[in-house]
């Protein structure tokens, strides 16, 4: 692909059903979110310099290529692996970070460094870049913002060193990759995962990757086939949350009441099975009647969710405003705040959902018209990006 | 007892935990509530007249003794038995009213006939009697007033007739009958309501009855000992409902979504069996900590019965109403409408029951601030009653 701009996108994720159960066995559905982020990858007019830009956290760094290829002793890897202590110790002082930061720029800039040298350190030189990242994902919300970045740095990496093909023909918007290389970049995005997060799940990664809808059990992430695109309303109540505070209340109320709890978590379990089955079952698209199942299933999971101990005022409210409008809300992800996500029926009025959308705002909430089983990366042509992006890349 | 004038009062009826999942097998828990069914009973100064005088529905009757003489023939029974067809056909036609009735005063009439005649009819001769029964409870809101009305009757008439025996001493506010003596009211009160319901469970008569708290499941009843009373809100929302219907709805659920919605049942049944724990656990009365696990039994039970599709946007209201007060709301009984409970805990403010009553009146619901675990059928005397009580029962 030398000499080529490639522009890539990833979707952010979000939990259908099943969030909290997953934690004690049970299946949950993960599906790609279709505010995505956006990368530019182009050959840097200057020959020494790899520059990277990611214009929503403010971060603008650039390195001397002769300094990174002092590097890449310690990091050719012919298959992704997972970031050792020593490599994470080296990148962090020559990128001065300090040791056991949070610090998302940090994160994200180490992130990166791990994944070009180790993508492109068996070249024969490292390759001189301009790459610009822009989402459409708020961060910390939980909705993979770290996953879409990381698989969107990887698909394009691979793409430039040639490791992947380059699968965009003339005048096709967007292409994807084989699965064998969708493999090859979803391996490479959970070490980008394990850079900035620790030890996390491999779904954000895999949802980034894939799209659609993926099941997560015990461990076992399995894609799941044929599953239309729903349009949702995403909506931020910002107000924080701890998800490791809200698991381990769960967990408590488990032990509390284990008669009552754990049938609520098999209830649960038995949604997002009957979730699944229903989206497969509509194969030539979603009737009224499928969409009502899906209605009813938010609806209970929602009350499941306030019964293990997850909801929040701030939820509550955002329910009550969207059920005013007719629409079926539930969390989605750590609760206790954060985000929900509210199904929008195909023909529902515009006037509904701009109604629905001002008294969410009014409530002080983040809300986005989006849709979910969005299409995992991708390769864009450049005339394929909404002009906002165009814009937010370009002007970076 | 000849000749004494004597009053009896009998309690309502909630459902604490287990509406409609009793249906289907699980554990309900049923209590006195401290609303209820006084009654005056005084020998008539006619000696050939017996009075019945119902002011909450607005009916006086009065009947000459000679004329119900002559349908003691069909009616001399030794121990309770059901009422049979014939029985009920002479009193229809006897009282002129219509078959098929379901006309509160129609069949108040008939119960009272019924029961009179089979209690009394074994005395040489019907006792002329002046009663009056007046009810804090409302009718047909799931309260149990048609039992209140039944066997707060069979207790005066059985006590009248001296086949039970009359336990006030003086200086006693209020008596009750020995266990034996309460399940031949238990069982005769059970009667009057086969006239009212046609197909009663025996649970409003039994909570009337014996008070406190019973377990009931599969059809059998058990008392549970030592129950502490519990200080509540009552609210009847006035939103009336179908109990046939909203059944239907839940089996309806149950055969469309049986892996969700049998684990609901699961844990309302482990809801039951944690508060009869705690009640009865409760032996130095409740603590702090038993207080909130009652609060958190009421809200996921109220999310359940949400889940399986009881509630209404009224309760719905109601539970946001008490929530801002702080406080915890479920609805009892058939829900779709109907009744709520509110459980006030013993140190609570004045003000803010008083905020939350106002509140709720507000929105056009009907509110009492009263008690469950109340006792049962109790003799009491008349300088026990409430002024209200003696008002209604001397100025009707």
């Amino acid at each position: 692909m030398a000499g080529k701009e490639l522009y890539v996108s990833a979707p952010g994720k979000v939990i259908l059903h099943g969030e909290h159960a997953v934690v004690h066995g049970k299946v949950a559905l993960a599906v790609g979110l279709n505010l995505r982020t956006f990368l530019r990858l182009k050959p840097s007019r200057d020959k020494n310099t790899m520059k990277i830009n990611l214009p929503n956290i403010g971060a603008k760094l650039s390195w001397n290529i002769s300094d990174l290829q002092t590097l890449v002793p310690s990091f050719q890897e012919c298959e992704p692996v997972s970031p050792s202590p020593e490599q994470l110790d080296i990148l962090k002082t020559f990128a001065g970070v300090s040791s056991g930061t949070k610090d998302t720029e940090s994160l994200a800039i180490l992130a990166f460094l791990y994944l070009y040298l180790s993508i492109c350190g068996q070249l024969r030189r490292l390759p001189s870049l301009e790459i610009v990242v822009w989402s459409q994902l708020p961060t910390g919300a939980g909705l993979g913002s770290s996953a879409a970045y990381s698989v969107s740095l990887v698909a394009a990496l691979l793409t430039a060193s040639e490791k992947i093909s380059y699968p965009a023909q003339d005048n096709i918007e967007t292409a994807r990759w084989t699965q064998n290389e969708l493999t090859l970049v979803n391996g490479w995005a959970f070490q980008g995962e394990k850079v900035i997060h620790g030890n996390p799940s491999g779904v954000d990664n895999a949802v980034g990757t894939w799209g659609g809808a993926l099941r997560y059990q015990a461990g076992q992430i399995t894609p799941i086939e044929r599953v239309p695109m729903l349009q949702i309303l995403l909506t931020n109540t910002r107000v924080p949350r701890s998800t490791k505070t809200l698991v381990a209340g769960v967990k408590d109320k488990l032990l509390k009441y284990p008669n009552i709890m754990e049938p609520v978590l098999s209830s649960i379990n038995a949604i997002s099975e009957e979730c699944q089955r229903v989206l497969q079952a509509a194969v030539d698209g979603l009737s009224k009647e499928h969409y009502s199942v899906l209605e009813e299933l938010i609806d209970i999971n929602q009350h499941h969710l306030n019964v293990i101990g997850v909801g929040h005022p701030s939820l509550d409210r955002l329910c009550q405003v969207t059920a005013s409008h007719g629409l079926h809300s539930k969390l989605t992800g750590a609760g206790g705040g954060g985000c929900a996500i509210t199904l929008l029926q195909p023909d529902i009025q515009p006037t509904v959902v701009d109604a629905a959308k001002q008294q969410l705002s009014d409530c002080g909430y983040q809300c986005w018209e989006t849709s979910i089983g969005a299409p995992g990366v991708s390769l864009q042509s450049s005339s394929s990006l909404p002009e906002e992006v165009t814009r937010s890349l370009n002007t970076a």
